[in-house]
C-alpha cells in the first residue's frame, strides 16, 4: 500500500461480481492515529485514530471542545513533533501544542472520557450536566431558516465532498450560513474528529462562537456531536440520519435546533422548532 | 421522552416534508453511558456511550479483547452497581466486574485508548505492533467459502435487525458460520460496542475462539472492529461500506479475509483473497 495524498491510501482489491473476480487498484481513507500533547510539563491529552490532514485544527478543535483552552490566545503554538527519538514518518502522528505562558490548563473533563471516581456514577443527565457547568457561550435564538434552506444542505456537503474524497469511507462535518452558504467542510474517517476539525479551524481563524451558523454532520448525530457543536455555540445542528436519545435530550436542554433525516425535500425536527420559518 | 423498551426512546418530533410540517411520535436510539469498573481493588477501565441491553456481554467482551481476561474462568461476577449512594436509575449504567482471586489484571493495554508515555509515539505500525505482543490466538486458515455465502449476509443481518429495531439508529454486528447461518446479532449506537457486545457473549458461553466463523458489520470497518475480531480469532470480516488503511494493513498482518462493499452480487476482498471459493 501506498499513501498517495492525504487522507487516501492506494490499494490493490479484488472485486467480485456475480461470481466472477478481478484485480484492480483501490483508494482507502487514510486511518492512522493521532497523539495530542501539552508540552509543559509534558504530557499526552488524547490519542484518537483519525485521516491525516488538518491535525493542528483536530488538536485545537478537541482543547476547545474539552475546555481546555478557551480564547485563540490560549495556544501559543501547534507544531508535529520534533523529537529525534521519534521516526520520521510517525513525527506527523504526534502534535505538540503549547499553551500561553502561565495558563494551568484544567484536565479534569478530559478525564470524563476515561475514567470517572465520582460515587454517583455516569447517566445521561451527569453527562448533559457535566456540559452545563463549562461555562459554555450561550446558544442564539435569533437565527432562523426556512425548510429550502435546510433542504439544500445534503447536496452541498456530497459534492464538496465528492471534490476531495472518493473512497466512500469518510465523514464529513460542514459549517454553512444562515442562507444555506457553504463555508468550510473536514472530512475524517471519525465523525467526531470531523467536527472537531471543523471547530478547530473556527477556533484558529477567531470565528468563534458560531452563532448564527448551521451545522451539518453525514451519518448520525450522538451526544458527542452535539456536545462539541454546543461549545462552539451552534444553534443549528443537521444530520443525514437518525439522532441518539442522548443528542435529543442535550439538543433539548441547551436550546439548540436538532435536525435529522434530511434527505430529499424532507426532514425531522427533534428539538428548537422555533428556528424554522414556516410559510 | 420515555424509554419504552430496551434500546428505544419515545419522542415527539415534528416531520417537515416539501414545507408542510406535521407532528408525530418518533422511535430513537437510546444513547446512555455504560462504566465499567473491576471491583478488587475498585477503579473504572472504561466509560463508553452504548445503547443499553446486553450490558455483561459488552463488558466481557471489551475486557477480553482488551486483554484485560483471557478465558470465562478469569470474570467470577458481572452484575450492575448496588451501590447505595447511586440513585436507582443510574445502576444500570454501571457495571461491576469482579475478576478471579488471585488474578492481577494487566491495566496496560487499556491506556493504547489514552495516554502513551512511550517516547516512539504512535503510528499505525505501532498500533499493529501493540496488538501482536498480546499473544493472540492464531486465525484459521481452513475455512473457505463461497461467494454465494457472502452476498447472502447482507439481506439476513437487515432482516434480523428489523425485528428489534425500527429508529435506524443502530449498529450491528452479526455472527455466521461458514454455511452462512446467522448464529448471533449484536446491535449499538457504537459499532464497537455491537462488536464487543458479539464477542462477549461468546466468550461468556464459551465460543471462543470463533476460528470457523465469519463476523459482519452493518456500516465501515477500522482499526477497532479488526482488533476485536482478532482477539476472538475470527478469520472472516465482512462490512457493509468501505475499510480504511489501517483495518486492511492489520488484516493482511494477521492472515484475516477483509471483505468490504459487500452489497448485493458484489464484494472487494481487501486481504486473505484464498479463503474465497471461487469456480
Amino acid at each position: 500500500m501506498t499513501t498517495n495524498k492525504i487522507g487516501q491510501t492506494k490499494s490493490h482489491v479484488w472485486v467480485v461480481e456475480n461470481g466472477e473476480p478481478r484485480s484492480r487498484s483501490d483508494r482507502l481513507t487514510t486511518e492512522e492515529p493521532l497523539e495530542i500533547r501539552l508540552t509543559s510539563p509534558q504530557q499526552t491529552v488524547a490519542v484518537t485514530m483519525r485521516t491525516p490532514g488538518a491535525d493542528f485544527e483536530l488538536a485545537a478543535g478537541f482543547l476547545y471542545s474539552e475546555g481546555v483552552v478557551s480564547s485563540r490566545e490560549d495556544i501559543q503554538r501547534i507544531s508535529y513533533c520534533v523529537d529525534s527519538q521519534v521516526d520520521g514518518s510517525q513525527r506527523y502522528n504526534i502534535v505538540n501544542v503549547t499553551l500561553k505562558e502561565g495558563l494551568i490548563p484544567d484536565l479534569k473533563p478530559l478525564e470524563r472520557h476515561f475514567f470517572t471516581t465520582s460515587a454517583c456514577g455516569v447517566c445521561g443527565k451527569a453527562s448533559i450536566e457535566a456540559l452545563k457547568i463549562m461555562e459554555l457561550p450561550s446558544v442564539n435564538t435569533d437565527i432562523k431558516v426556512t425548510p429550502e434552506v435546510i433542504y439544500s444542505l445534503p447536496e452541498q456537503l456530497r459534492s464538496a465532498q465528492g471534490i476531495f474524497q472518493s473512497t466512500g469511507g469518510l465523514h464529513a462535518a460542514a459549517l454553512f450560513d444562515s442562507k444555506g452558504t457553504l463555508l468550510k467542510l473536514r472530512e475524517d474517517v471519525g465523525r467526531h474528529n470531523a467536527v472537531d476539525k471543523l471547530v478547530g479551524s473556527a477556533f484558529m481563524s477567531g470565528e468563534l462562537p458560531l452563532s448564527d451558523r448551521i451545522v451539518m454532520v453525514s451519518g448520525r448525530s450522538s451526544f458527542e456531536i452535539l456536545q462539541k457543536c454546543i461549545a462552539a455555540a451552534v444553534p443549528i445542528i443537521c444530520a443525514v440520519s437518525a439522532p441518539s436519545s442522548l443528542a435529543v435530550s442535550t439538543a433539548k436542554e441547551f436550546g439548540v435546533t436538532l435536525i435529522g433525516f434530511l434527505r430529499g425535500q424532507r426532514f425531522n425536527v427533534y428539538s428548537g422548532w422555533e428556528r424554522l420559518l414556516i410559510q
